[in-house]
């Protein structure tokens, strides 16, 4: 058995279907536009919002075919605004392999992430749920205002954690609160237990996000498959970079990194790299990320007794010890 | 009374309602973020989409609080996608103020069309009407692969007029059949006037498509608020440049200028306009667009009387002789 197999429990085989799906988005009779999608769509990552969608889904009414929908739709939504991102950020690699925008070129990787925000507006709005499209149309919108806020905030040595914090909760934390609320609903799952896969998808999104931001100046540019300090680089502080705002307020090379232009840039993410991993920040933000999955095991407690119980529990155990 | 009184007949006091809705877009608690939507939202128009919702879901149950929602969103599926083509087209003004693109940058114009698109999304889907929501999802999928077949297909001389009619269907005439297909819906309206609004909005939307390609052609920098001859310097080929690649397949200044580099492609562009203007091209462009018009306008005819009715006629009239 895999680790992936073990990862997604009783959904792990339906999650052949939703691959099927995302198939369907990427045959396409524009012969231009099939070479877009395959850069966008192929090895885009673990498909970890589609599987709690799915596993959110199982407690109840297993209507799979909706929620495969509803899983695709959600990889879609992500998936396009990581291509966007990607214009936003200049990024040359995603996962070690060119992004859209350095294949083809920026102004394709704008109308191609819209190409895909449409597809995820199609499928959902074939889940016929109204709250479901609402909580997805709401989820796009946070994750929208979340971009432009980290966006508007570059460069900005004026941040706090808390800051920090509501810009990932809608940058990344919304899609995962989407993808536990709105599996519940299709589910039919009476109220109280939608609530719990909303906060239990918002926390874990919390943690995946932090470690995220800790692998990012801990990992090494071949696992993550982009350059490591990627975020410093452009003008984005997150949470390691913040406690070392913190902790080091002068003489801090993150503030010097941010006034520096051309070579100089190299050697001030160096230090700010080795500032990090010198002092606790690592491990104190791991213990941040450890807090929001232990809510997120938390609000498991009130579901009826499912197999997919224990793989969501798994799941937070997992998002806490991965390397890429 | 003024013109845009009279345009917009009993509908035109509601259409204040429209703009209150999108005033409420623009209040935002990001003071960064509020000249960008400024920028993107003021002077973006005739509101002529929203006009066509009311005024197709005046016929039955004439629904204000979600046919103004309805026509909120479809302006601002419409805004977001201009802001989105600003950027592809690296266009400096529209309607002869700057654009988002040019005020700020790509990247601002990249995430606040995508905010927009998140406002449209959520708005939408607060119609609570499934077909609504799909519909409007199907047209911003149609709108996307215009765009992406439209980039695709720039500086290739070996288009038709069949592909144009075809890549405009979907840019411009989507969006208007989705006005007039789901104002009806949200109405009440029997099947057979939903057909016949939407097939009055793909008309109306083929004819105002045309007439804005001509005056691409024909117009005044100063009337239209762009340079003249704008689609032709980004390889864009429309109806009226596409008729003289069709009556002069020999040294065409069109085919030319998409060779040319640098000063040599103004003087180009000054022939290709004064050889469309001194042709037939401009007539033959305008009777195709009046064939469009007069199919709207017969689209009407198994609509039962309604003030909206003649209004909707009226319309096409408007389309066809406007100048900018």
């Amino acid at each position: 058995m895999t680790t992936a197999t073990k990862l997604f429990g009783p959904v792990q085989a339906d999650m052949a279907g939703v691959e099927e799906r995302l198939q369907g988005v990427r045959r396409t009779d524009q012969p231009l536009l099939a070479p877009m999608l395959e850069t966008a769509l192929a090895g885009s990552g673990k498909r970890l919002r589609p599987a709690i969608a799915l596993l959110s889904g199982h407690f109840y009414r297993y209507d799979l075919p909706r929620l495969v929908t509803l899983a695709a739709a959600l990889e879609l939504l992500h998936v396009a605004t990581l291509v966007h991102d990607d214009v936003i950020d200049n990024a040359p690699t995603r996962r070690g392999r060119p992004t859209v925008n350095a294949r083809f070129k920026n102004t394709v990787a704008v109308m191609l992430g819209d190409y895909l925000f449409a597809n995820a507006a199609v499928l959902i709005s074939q889940t016929e749920h109204v709250r479901v499209i609402e909580n997805f149309s709401r989820s796009l919108m946070l994750i929208a205002t979340g971009e432009l806020g980290q966006d508007l905030s570059t460069y900005d040595t004026n941040q706090d954690i808390r800051a920090y914090l509501q810009r990932i909760s809608g940058k990344t934390a919304a899609l995962f609160l989407t993808a536990g609320e709105c599996g519940a609903l299709l589910s039919g799952a009476p109220e109280e237990h939608v609530t719990a896969l909303r906060d239990y998808g918002y926390n874990l999104g919390m943690a995946f996000q932090i470690v995220d931001d800790i692998l990012d100046v801990t990992g090494t540019e071949a696992a993550m498959g982009k350059p490591v300090g990627s975020d410093l680089l452009e003008g984005i502080l997150t949470l390691p970079s913040l406690m070392l705002m913190e902790r080091q307020p002068r003489n801090n090379p993150i503030a010097r990194l941010f006034r520096a232009r051309g070579a100089r840039r190299a050697a001030f993410l160096t230090e700010a790299l080795a500032a990090i991993r010198e002092s606790s920040i690592v491990e104190d933000s791991y213990a941040m990320a450890e807090a929001f999955a232990d809510r997120a095991r938390a609000a498991l407690a009130p579901l009826p007794a499912d197999p997919a119980k224990a793989t969501l529990h798994d799941l937070c155990g997992y998002v806490l010890s991965r390397s890429s």
